[in-house]
């Protein structure tokens, strides 16, 4: 390997055989992964226990299919989000094994079994029911990753005596993920009420001047409430992965 | 006056001093206010309690002096809202009797008393201390229009107790004004809670992606909770005339 | 139920059975809604006459049958809206006695009649003919609540003797709710000839430039008239919503 | 000059001096101007009675003075737009002869004097006292431009009646200026009155939402009335130069 | 009619039937039609040769044909914008004697001939040959409410040739429409060589950054070039329309 | 206190003085934060080393003055975040022993001393020299929270060796914070390097088509590293508390 | 032909049938392609193997078979760009020999050989997969006008290594094209690295707050590294265009 | 150096007092510019008479001075942008032989001469005298990178024939900048007179509803002219970079 191909070099200007000023020569044009680098890049997968993710949206189904052919050649966990039941059923015929998953519109393969890996739990709270896809992809995300999982939905601001009847789920958990659509206040009342990392994922639930989750990112980036950072809109991969990384630190 | 106009040529008709056909004609090119109309709309303020208002922002001082002295010599009260300490010393050589409010930054001129004119009690809510001036605006002008007018200020949604712990006083209120910047996220909480009339002003309060209140405008706008309408951004002045509106329903 | 678990605790206080200390720490824990704080909520509906409501958009058809069975059982009214006619043929045959209104595109279940609640008249007005769906979602709306609900349709500010003809009807009304797209002008004209309450509904009518109903909603927030509230785009709902509440007042 | 230019080749060709593909050549060269096309352009202003306009903001009060005496020298009429005072007081001491104008914070210079050109009048319109400014450089700059020029204020929307007893007026004039800030709806109401050309200008007047002057420039070019036009924010200039092209046709 | 309703009424003073306070009340409430001022509105279509105006887009085919056909009862010219051949086959069906045309989307029914209206020439210029439907938009009102027309398209200024070519043409025109995407430029181009006045139409051709005909709008509204107006995003019939009513001054 | 006032109420039950109807009555009444809820919210910042933050922006001097001491009586640590060094001198002369930090614009009082929280290293980043005062607010934030902190600066991605050069210390960090304007990009290469949690700044560092800070933030929302979560623009304060968060899970 | 019409005309001078005045006026009056210049732009594709290019988008099939018919008379290549492959399906049976490519969605027909035009190599750089057919349109036109094209996809910023790797080819490049969608990064890392042009193309690759391409264009405008210049979103051909007159330069 | 610490190591490895595993271990850790890669980056401007540019924005003077001083002792020119006159005259005391240029608002120190580098001509075009400071910044970084520049101003669309009459100039150019505020149209024209790249680059000259340059930004990316490339508003300097590389390609 690279290590190898560096060491043979070396080993060369040891015995002689090379000369240091080709050796410096081969140093400098060596690609930047042969000395090491990236290979904690692709063992990080292997090491940690993270998936292998495939951004569906974007892809043909072939394509996607080629991807997934090679990563469990590889008997590495795969993860393939934003994936539409159309494409699914494309996938099905090609990839054996795949497993859909309709409400987070994902689908997944395991090659034995998942590794845990996190220490807390993971709450995932959404305020409406039209934000259950995305949370559920959050769930999904950090499920695959290895980590205790919860739910806790339908809990908006509008009856906040739902979140309220639940503080105790609140303060057990490690990380919050924090899914909402529409004026997107949930994170900020979340966040008042513990001193975990809430994670917030705007979603493009609304209508009118809800610009298709505009208002609801908005809302998320100017909480009033400390400890509160954000992803994309509808990225609840994101927010589970990043949640993931929190929870392993 | 105008009515007095019609009479007089209605008058004339009858006596035959003026043709119906020349009458007609006079009728037809009778400006508007003429026939009555307008008084209403002349009149409301008298009959009413309301007060002239004048918005000092983009006025020279000479200007709103003109008009103020105007309008005092009709002995009807005048409220000057968005006027700055500046022009208000200019002001202050000009009109005698004004007063200035630095809080919501407006003068105000009484002729003799504010009759009451509202039913219940309208209370002003805001979600920061830095929303108080905006606040301020609304109190003052549904002050000004006869309201008995409540405050509660600084309970913001990072720590929901301090709204939860003045349920009571959410209750007992009629109409409330809801003022909150950054994410706006205060009147859909306060919404969800009571069944009355809840106005939402966004202010201009936070930094970098609240984008002068854009943010807290969207976040209100796109409220879970059903009764909530919006003003302009910092328009206390607004919520605070509507709230009259609506407490003399 | 809540207050009836409280009620065994003290009960068991008084009697010995329970240690103040042990109460304490139950109280502290017990969930908000058993304190009876949030069964306010939950009566309201039951106590005024207001419809459970249930946003179709953005829901599955089996989702809302699910929510709608099981509110009919409580035998309360039901107002579902932004219902579109497939999803509504699908309910049909699993909800008995749905009545869909095309117009507003929202079906009504009532159990028994609809008791009146509100005081006035609420005017419903509306700028053309595009804007009316929307129209007709307040109006149904307010007729769910309980209110008298009169139409005043096709009176847009390029032709303003259509509204000036109607002055009367608007004089006469308690709360007026303007519906319009493209400028969204007709709300500051309404709101300057009357002095009731104008909750303005910018719609998503119009082309180019209208941007799908900012140009209206920005018109709408900036009106020059006082006593204007704004609603979210097409928000037709949420002004029947909240000129019930102020018809109440 | 140019035209001596080609008339010395042709000359040359006609006797014999030049040959017809020496003369074809340099005629492919010539630069456009040489061939009388841009001289059109140059006689406008003297022909049609058009002043010189210099745009005075982002440039140098030494700029502004060369301009300006380079063209008074010609004696051309001038007209020098968006000039604050304290560029003026430094042109003063440079240009003499200059006229201030500090409503529409212009200056002009009239060789001898404006010569008539438009044959109807130009009614300007303005909404609020707050848009005089903007409304005033559509009145100078149509009055530069020969046109008699009449101004009809303050008659915005929230008060109708205001403009319905002018409609005399209105009907009279041959092209219409209607200048608004806020949600500038008064174009859609004036047109909707008429049958004249209407343009409409959208000023920066208001607060919070009005975005300065976005908010009235989308009511503008949403006007549900045909027969409206839009220049830029505060582009007064602009419609007074327009107007006075149609004043002409 | 209307005038004859206040010509009984006062003719009804005069014989001393009616009361004076009677007939002061009357005429106050009467309709602000009813005093002859609307009526002007009403005429003015047949009057001048206005066609009536269907906006089609955003009603139903049956909506339309009902319009439509009452329009045809008054023998007055009909032009139907925005209108999809989908409805078109419907309306077919429904109104008989209706021409579509399926460049503009449109279509028209005239009563007997269209009555010649306009002085000079209207000239329609067009950028590129994806903004051509815009442009017929134009073409086709301005026909329909008597102009000549004429077209002058596919001059984009990439190839600035192609416009300076037919400057003949641009100088003998009364009024110019410009129609352009994209980046919209055109306008500022045929108004700096004319002094006509210049309509601009920017469309939503183009992609990207385009934003659906902003990037061109805005554009428009910047131009350097003194004389242009500019109408909302893909407008045709709104510049055909008000540089009719140009042609006319 | 609150804990007490239960105590006395149970205790009144358990000795016959206060029926338990009564107190069923009193418990629904009594303020939230009466049933110690909001306790845990007042007691965080002692039990944890978290110190007071006090926005500066948008408050008077004299109103921090009066916040700052009302927190030293409690010997709680105090963190005054944007403030300017004009306030602050005024300050200076109110509080005693407040330190000022020009780099970040905050100001701080340390009890006594900042007890260790965090486990890891934060590790603060930022793109260029300009980001630095943002940088050195999440520095200052994570330090008060009792947090080991580095710093990385000037590594932007125009450079990219000078961030590759320091790997070593990205790997050995347990939460990253980056800070960067302009095109936002550095976050995303350094969550491709790494496995630990990323928390994004966005600066309003730049110009032009920078809109103060918003491509930042665009870019770094759209992070195609996962793993980054993001904070309003130039939040330098809330990446700070949510690593300190994020360090202590 | 335009140049002959000049000849004749300088011949007719230069035999005395055509006086010098004459001459000067119908040399004036020619349309100013006439006079050669624009001829410079006809003959420029046949010159220098520029291809003729059509927009495919928003023309019908029949449209583009008739300008591809027009053109291969003339024996020009022909790229035509946006081309769907249902309108392809038409053009197929309407115009022999056009070649089409799926990945970019164009169409090609080459009248003879590509004449080799450019220098050096273009390197054109994805930063994802589905930037891909982006890349391509840039690779198919930067081909078509005869130029060396090497490509280099999937190397975002996430695993900076994967570019690092490659980053003799990123120096024997003459002009690289960088294509990047979500936060546009690649452009800026890529420029750091080399001193090369680098024209970066946004794609509309992306959800949420990528706004269509958005997020993406902004960050290469505001790329830290200097040497970036810009297209429009998805303008893959914009790119291979000025990549190819840079190569040529 | 870092070549020569390489070579080192590997001289330490042939004779035998470094192992071979040592080394390995060095190679790795090694920072990336020891490799040589960066140090291209730091050759650059020496070897290639690129200067060092600072950007003056956001920087200290103080900072600045120490980065100038630096540079200077390594007899490497300085380019130092977006510097105002207030801080230069800080600068001037503390860096000796800085020239400061008003226009661009620049200052440059030229250790001995500037090294032409350049092949062609680089043509600066603007259209208004407002925008000629970044024309003269894209002038000055040309200019210190060693190009041939030429200027041609005022030569904006409004008044075409001003650019025709300079064709011949537009030929003889290399490459092309074009700067322009307002609609930014001029880089559409004169790309389609040409076939050379065009750089645009769009200003913040204009007001209202040119929106600090987004007008002219946008323009520009919808140029219909292909081969226009385009940068930052105001940024004359990314300009004059981009093009000074595409001079030398």
């Amino acid at each position: 390997m690279d290590a190898q191909l560096i060491l043979e070099l070396l080993e060369g200007v040891r015995q002689g055989r090379v000369s240091v000023r080709h050796a410096l020569k081969r140093l400098r044009l060596l690609p930047f992964e042969d000395l090491g680098f990236a290979k904690v890049d692709h063992h990080r997968a292997l090491r940690q226990g993270f998936p292998e993710v495939i951004l569906g949206e974007g892809k043909a189904a072939e394509e996607i299919a080629a991807i997934a052919r090679s990563i469990k050649r590889r008997r590495v966990n795969v993860l393939i989000t934003r994936l539409s039941p159309e494409k699914m059923s494309v996938l099905r015929k090609k990839v054996a094994g795949l497993r859909y998953h309709p409400g987070p519109r994902a689908a997944t393969w395991v090659a034995g079994r998942i590794r845990p890996a996190g220490r807390g739990t993971i709450l995932v709270i959404c305020a409406g029911t039209s934000d259950i896809p995305v949370a559920e992809e959050s769930v999904l995300t950090a499920t695959m990753m290895g980590n205790n999982v919860e739910r806790l939905y339908d809990v908006g601001v509008a009856g906040i005596h739902r979140l309220l009847e639940n503080t105790e789920r609140l303060f057990s958990a490690s990380v919050l993920i924090v899914v909402a659509g529409m004026e997107g206040a949930l994170p900020s009342v979340v966040a008042g009420l513990i001193d975990k990392p809430v994670i917030a994922v705007p979603t493009s639930v609304g209508y009118g001047a809800s610009f298709h989750g505009i208002s609801a990112l908005l809302g998320m980036l100017n909480s009033c409430a400390a400890g509160v950072t954000v992803v994309n809109i509808d990225n609840g991969f994101g927010a589970g992965f990043a949640a993931s990384l929190i929870n392993r630190v």
